[in-house]
């Protein structure tokens, strides 16, 4: 992998923040953060900003240029990958170490005095803009909105915003209506006395609707933004897509059936001015939600008075507890996923001798694999597919210029997943296909009971899923040994991989408490650099347990495994687990087998069968 | 218990509360804090102003009276003595359930249009008043400073403020002189650039001084202020506290060795105008530190543009990181502390069969044994000393109405310690002295592994210590049980038996990362409503941990036990627990054998040391 060079941009783009007709008045910095209107964390390559002026494209990071310099801000995942992707006009700030500044901290150390560090308001969240405009002015500069793009002005061939194909979702899939959804959301709308509601984020669109698009790779949403009134609801997107005959009836836009159900649909753009229409016309008492992840263009329109920023706003959290229907196919999806991994490693075991197998074609043959299922749309995200010390980059995606081939000498991590019409799937396994080290045999059974400990956590209802992260680090730290990130993440159904409001991690404290129905990945890991990586991953379904006594009447949850993939055996030192931890595993694979064997049998998939049999052998 | 008869102060304080006399305009709502006004959480008896008001003496509680209601707000460890020490003009708003509305949401659910809620600005921390006002303007009301304390304007009778005679402590209590401290603390201030820092802490002043009062019960703190510049000190205490000879010549009143550690005093009340003057003469680039937790009067003296709010201050910082003085004087003391505890056992089993002891006697018998310990002061907190149902109540302390009988059919728990010298202790045992039945064992033993989970537990240096609160609960959650108090905190030595800025608690996210040297306590419990209450409580060190790897050479960090007191075995289901957690008992109780017993001996206490080392028997 060879850096971009950023010289020249740099220089361009420097000479927009001084430049007359760009900006009014010059700025002696510019932020170019990672998302896009959406505060959305894959983005389609029109919104790919950050990346276009440093080079690095992983899914997380922020960039500031100043006169002087020129800096990266990204987490643990990313810190090989983004040191390889970026020139040396490139500082890369390692967050979450101790000694690395935060990006407000920076920006007060390396400023003149009396400082305009600029921003596009449309693609900064509105309480990250709060937040750093307080840091800012507390050191005497200013935080100033910069209404048109600086990179998008030295950007040539940027390309157009996607528009593709809408596909309605029906009943079968969703378990509600849009209807339904609509007239649940008012619902909470009238508990709170809210009046209005302004949707922003794209998944949250796409759930309220049950329409699915392809704007962004790998996760199903398209452009839209809604807003939402006790009576009216206005739908934001390119009205070339409202030309299908399918999403019409869907959304009943030719013959509404109630006067408060019909959707007025408005050009993507108009946003804005639609925006400041309905916030003219309000009543002195009436109240409008947005979440305060926002952009801060969008929030700013709705005045103060009558702005009930929240965090986490109905739809994230009726979209993360699975409704019946949702919960039946996230299990398929999880099934017919397993069928197509298992198939790919029982390929592997017999190709990988030949020397032919590289971490690309590996990708690609589980993608093949994957699509010969039903309903299968494309991939969650991009493959990771990586053998021995690409393992350690932990958001590694194979390029020609780093593709290896797998041996019988290093460790193969896979980490991937699919989008299928009834569910999404995210899973990883680590495997050895010759004899793994002891050492690493050592690493990966601490990743395990780490894994277990989550997985089979039982623990009250209210909790945090961050309250549970360390369960995942325990066997780790005892060793004096540690993974840098967080240990699960919400997953959408045929929806976005990564979701909120709940996960798994000990970087937050802002998590919503688990409930009976939402889903998670336990993916913890160890990545020693330069060697390998290890991650094992399942999505998990939090279920109510049963305990022997119930405290206060509580009642308590855990986890149920929809991830149903044998964890290789080879790579585990069972002395290290305890009785508890074998017959956890011995219990997994006595599923797998039960539940996907099933399903090969049905598929008529007899070679991966053999293999499936073969890996889900009880321990001692 | 019978609860405090308050219609009449509350009519009072509702005249006081419309009434010209005391307040400009009236107010429709009262704050009234637990605090005084260095936010302490034990406080003397002139600030009892919510006991005294609501008739609840926990720790900690707020209570508000509007026009209609009146609302105390208390944590899970007093839900119960709330309840029974308030009388029905109150309501109980039982912090930490999700049914149960913040101050800020009551007030707004309750408070006509435009309200204003007053509260005295030396007793509410300026991050509180923050957040409460931000709140309150919100929703159309006001937070307003009423600079004379309604409470005091009912309050006949109310009591002096203490000015107890001032010890200074020499080198081999403290490690550093005073004069070294404010060199370090001055170092901390130039490496920020800070010129002034308003010191108002009662025990961060006491440990900068080598200086301990007894203002307070249990907290050998004494009132004062203090401003430290990076030229000169300024002390604010009661004179007549500086005619002592001792003091005088520890603080160098007479001759200062140096001009820039030369002690200005002033009297206590001259803060404000002593503050105001010094804001007066700042220069434009000075910044000044002071608390958030600060009161809200005094950090309204500092004009916005020089204040440099912290969390925690240096000297809070720098007080918990023990140094190997104090290192030494804690072991100490916990040793002599060991020494009268098991004195107490042993006279316990002897006189329990008899019928003669009470919940009181058994208090009082403790703390006359402690007192016969080398440089013993007084205890650290009020000793809870309860049986059977009274255990439940988590932070009980015998009344004469409340106080039972010890007997060989109940649980007996007590939770106590004391002030030395050399160190601060804080211990609960749970004990039994007739035959526990299975469920207590049961319940006794996960709060058990919860203990050994805490405090056997190995992390990666820059770990807080909230992230090992899950670790305590793991064994109870798995049967439905839990406990709603965090599990640890801090632990002065020779001063508060809570301080900041570490602890081990699922509520905090805000937490100092744990560093070798620091002091916590680690105490899981359980409680059953009614019938019994368990806890299991030793102070712990934190030391550097030796493991196998040390990944990103970050170096590992665990905890040793200072306090050496046996856990009843006859109360532990040895069945429920590991090899290791097995392992983990026989060793502490080897520790407990040899150290404590080595000082039975010196001491000479032969029942003590024949009754330690029939506790102390190996299990299998």
């Amino acid at each position: 992998m060879s850096p971009k060079i950023t010289v020249e941009l740099l220089r361009q783009l420097r000479h927009a923040m001084r430049n007359g007709k760009c900006i009014a008045e010059p700025i002696q910095a510019y932020i170019v953060p990672s998302g896009d209107a959406h505060q959305s964390e894959y983005i389609a390559p029109c919104d790919c900003r950050r990346e276009f002026i440093c080079g690095f494209n992983g899914s997380a990071g922020t960039a500031i240029v100043t006169e002087q310099h020129a800096a990266l801000w990204t987490d643990g995942r990313y810190f090989l990958q983004a040191s390889q992707q970026m020139d040396n006009n490139w500082t890369l700030m390692k967050m979450g170490l101790k000694e690395t500044l935060s990006q407000e901290d920076w920006l007060i150390s390396v400023l003149p005095e009396n400082s305009r560090v600029g921003v596009d308001p449309w693609i900064i969240a509105a309480d990250q803009w709060k937040n750093m405009s307080k840091a800012l002015s507390g050191a005497g500069h200013s935080l100033v909105a910069v209404q048109d793009n600086l990179i998008d002005a030295v950007w040539e061939d940027r390309p157009a915003r996607p528009s593709t194909k809408l596909i309605a979702l029906g009943l079968k899939y969703t378990g509600l209506t849009w209807q339904d959804k609509i007239t649940a959301l008012r619902g909470k709308m009238a508990e709170r006395k809210i009046s209005w509601f302004v949707v922003t984020a794209l998944d949250e669109i796409a759930w309220l609707f049950n329409l699915r698009g392809s704007d962004i790779e790998y996760n199903p949403v398209f452009f839209a933004y809604a807003i939402i009134g006790i009576s009216s609801i206005k739908l934001f997107v390119d009205s070339k897509r409202l030309l299908d005959t399918a999403v019409r009836q869907h959304l009943e836009l030719d013959s509404p059936s109630k006067p408060d159900l019909t959707v007025q649909c408005f050009p993507y753009e108009s946003v804005f001015t639609e925006l400041r229409a309905v916030c003219a016309a309000l009543a002195p008492k009436d109240k409008m939600w947005i979440c305060d992840k926002a952009s801060c263009a969008l929030t700013e329109v709705i005045p103060k008075a009558h702005r009930a920023a929240i965090p986490y706003t109905p739809l994230c959290l009726a979209k993360a507890v699975k409704n019946p229907t949702e919960i039946q196919g996230m299990k398929m999806a999880h099934i017919k996923d397993a069928v197509a991994l298992c198939e790919l490693f029982a390929w592997l075991e017999k190709e990988i001798p030949k020397g032919t197998v590289t971490e690309i074609s590996a990708a690609d043959r589980a993608e093949e694999l994957r699509s010969q299922q039903k309903d299968f749309v494309g991939l969650s995200f991009p493959t990771i597919s990586s053998v021995g010390p690409n393992g350690a980059i932990i958001h590694y995606r194979p390029l020609p210029e780093t593709n290896r081939t797998l041996s019988i000498n290093e460790v193969y991590l896979i980490d991937s997943g699919a989008q299928y019409r009834d569910g999404t799937t995210d899973v990883t396994r680590t495997v050895h296909f010759g004899t793994p080290s002891d050492y690493e045999k050592e690493c990966f059974t601490y990743v395990l009971k780490g894994h277990i400990a989550v997985s089979a956590a039982v623990f009250p209802n209210g909790t945090k899923g961050h309250l549970l992260d360390s369960f995942a680090r325990a066997a780790l730290w005892d060793s004096g040994l540690d993974y840098l990130h967080g240990t699960g993440h919400g997953v959408g159904c045929f929806l976005n991989v990564h979701e909120g409001p709940c996960g798994i991690s000990y970087k937050t404290f802002a998590d919503e408490p688990l409930e009976a129905g939402m889903i998670v990945s336990d993916e913890p890991g160890y990545y020693e650099d330069g060697s390998f990586g290890i991650r094992l991953e399942n999505v998990v379904l939090v279920v109510p347990a049963k305990t022997k006594y119930n405290y206060r009447n509580r009642g308590s949850l855990t986890f149920e495994p929809l991830t149903l993939v044998p964890i290789q055996l080879k790579m585990i030192n069972t002395d290290l687990l305890t009785q508890k931890e074998r017959d956890w595993v011995n219990d997994y694979h006595r599923k797998c087998l039960e539940t996907i064997g099933a399903e090969m049998e049905r598929q008529g998939r007899k070679e991966a069968l053999d293999w499936l049999i073969r890996e889900t052998q009880p321990i001692v």
